[in-house]
C-alpha cells in the first residue's frame, strides 16, 4: 500500500513523524508537507507566488519526502500532479496538535488537505490528537491507537474517494472507550476576542480562544470527545443545502436579464 | 435593513465598491473586508497573529467601515463580535471578480466569509461576477443585477443563518438568460503545474491555470453559469456523509481502548 502523509502543523510536527513510524508498518509512507506551520489555514490555496520545494530526509537518513512553501492543500495537489512517482493508495494528514471537530473542521488545514485528496477520488483520512488540560499530545501513544482506526477503515473497503475525520480524545489514552462514528457537530462556538493598543497607540484584536463549543448537539464528533470516544465522521464536499434548493427554486425571478 | 458587506479582494476592491453603492439603495451598509487581496484564503482565520484595524472613509469622505488586516472570515468574527455597533440582519460577501462555483467553492474566501456569517446564524450572501474572455468583469454593469437577485432572495423570506452563493454568467450581461437555482458542481477540475528553475537553481512550481472544469455535472452552478444563467445555490457547513455514517456504523471496532 502506497501511503501519501501530510499535514497542517508542518514537515517537522512531531505529530506528523509519529505516525509516519507507525504508517511504515502498514505501507510505503512518503511525505508531502508544509515547510511552516499551517494551522488554521483552512482550504486556502497558493496562486499568486511559486511554491519552493525541498527534499528532506529523515533522523536516519531515510528520505522522507518533501517540504513545499505553502499549504496543506497545495502539497496535495504538488504531490499527486508532480513530485510522487506513482499514485498513492490513501491520503493521510496529521496526526493534528489539537481535535479537529465541529465547525472547526471547516477551519482545519488538516481537514482540508484530506477533502482535496479527495477532490482527485482518492480515499483521504484526517487524524488529530486532543490536548488534555494544557498539556500537549502524547503522539507517541496515540499514534499507534489512530492507526488500528485507519486500519480497520480501510479494511471496510470504503469507496474510492471516501473522506474520513478521525478524532482521538483528550483524556488519558488508556482511557478511551472506543470508537463511535457519527456526524460533524454545527452548534456555534464562544469565541472572544482580546482587544488593546499596540506600541503605537493603533487597537488591535487577537482571538482570545481556541473555539471552544459549549454545548455540543449528542451524538456528534465533539459530544463523543467530550464522552472519552474517538470520533469517527465521513465528510463529503458537496456543500448544497438541498432541501433550500427547492424552496428558492419557488421564487418567480424577475428583472434579473 | 442594515447590511455587512465584505469580500476576498480588499477593501479597496472594484467589485466591493460598486456592490457598496447598489446596497446602499437597500439599506446601510457598513464594510469590514481584507486590507489587501485574499483570493483563495479558503476558511483561514488569524490565529497566531494579532488583527490591526484601520477606519476608512470613501471618495465623498463618508464612513465606509473598517480595513482589517487577516482574512475574509476575520472580518466577518471582528465585525459581529467587536466592530459593529448593532448586529446586521444580512451579510453580503463580494462581489468576486471570477466565479465561486463547483469545487471552487471550498477555495474562495469570500464564499468563507458568507459561511463564517452562517456560523452566527446571519443570512449570508455571497456574490461573484465571471471573467468574459481575458476582460475583467464590469462590476459597474453587474452590481445592479446581483442586487435585484439579493433583494428578491430576502423577499422569500429564508430562515436566519441561510447561506447563498450568487454568480453572475461571464458573457455580456445584457444577454444574461435568467436565474437556476441548482446544486454545487462536483466533478473534478484540470490543474496543471509550471515546473521552473529559479535563478538560484532550485526547482519551483506554479498553479498555471484557474480551475477550469471541462465537464461540469448538467443542473449544477458551472454548467447555469456557462449556459448564460445566474446560479443561485443554498450551501450549508455540516460536511458530514450521512450515508457514509451508516456504512461506517457497521464497523466492529477492536484494540482502539
Amino acid at each position: 500500500m502506497r501511503i501519501l502523509l501530510t499535514n497542517d502543523d508542518g514537515i517537522h510536527a512531531p505529530g506528523l513523524r509519529a505516525l509516519r513510524e507507525e504508517l511504515m508498518k502498514m505501507g510505503d509512507v512518503t511525505v508531502v508537507a508544509p515547510a511552516t506551520e499551517q494551522s488554521a489555514a483552512g482550504h486556502s490555496v497558493t496562486l499568486l507566488v511559486p511554491l519552493l520545494v525541498q527534499e528532506i530526509r529523515d533522523e536516519h537518513k531515510r528520505f522522507l519526502g518533501w517540504a513545499v512553501e505553502g499549504r496543506p492543500a497545495d502539497c496535495v495537489k504538488l504531490a499527486l500532479l508532480e513530485l510522487l512517482p506513482e499514485q498513492p493508495d490513501v491520503i493521510v494528514s496529521g496526526m493534528n496538535s489539537g481535535h479537529n471537530a465541529g465547525i472547526n473542521v471547516l477551519y482545519s488545514g488538516t481537514v482540508a488537505a484530506a477533502i482535496e485528496g479527495a477532490f482527485f477520488r482518492k480515499t483521504s483520512i484526517a487524524c488529530s490528537l486532543g490536548w488534555s488540560r494544557g498539556k500537549a499530545p502524547d503522539f507517541e501513544a496515540g499514534a499507534p491507537i489512530a492507526c488500528r482506526v485507519i486500519d480497520q477503515i480501510l479494511k471496510s473497503n470504503p469507496p474510492p474517494g471516501s473522506l474520513i475525520n478521525v478524532n482521538l480524545p483528550s483524556q488519558e489514552l488508556g482511557a478511551i472507550r472506543g470508537v463511535r462514528v457519527v456526524p460533524q457537530n454545527v452548534a456555534p462556538y464562544v469565541e472572544q476576542f482580546i482587544r488593546r493598543k499596540d506600541p503605537r497607540g493603533r487597537t488591535y484584536f487577537w482571538m482570545g480562544n481556541d473555539f471552544g463549543c459549549p454545548d455540543p448537539h449528542p451524538d456528534t464528533d465533539e459530544s463523543a470527545l467530550r464522552d472519552g470516544y474517538i470520533s469517527v465522521t465521513p465528510l463529503q464536499f458537496d456543500l448544497t443545502h438541498h432541501v433550500a434548493v427547492r424552496e428558492l427554486q419557488k421564487i418567480e425571478w424577475t428583472n434579473v436579464e
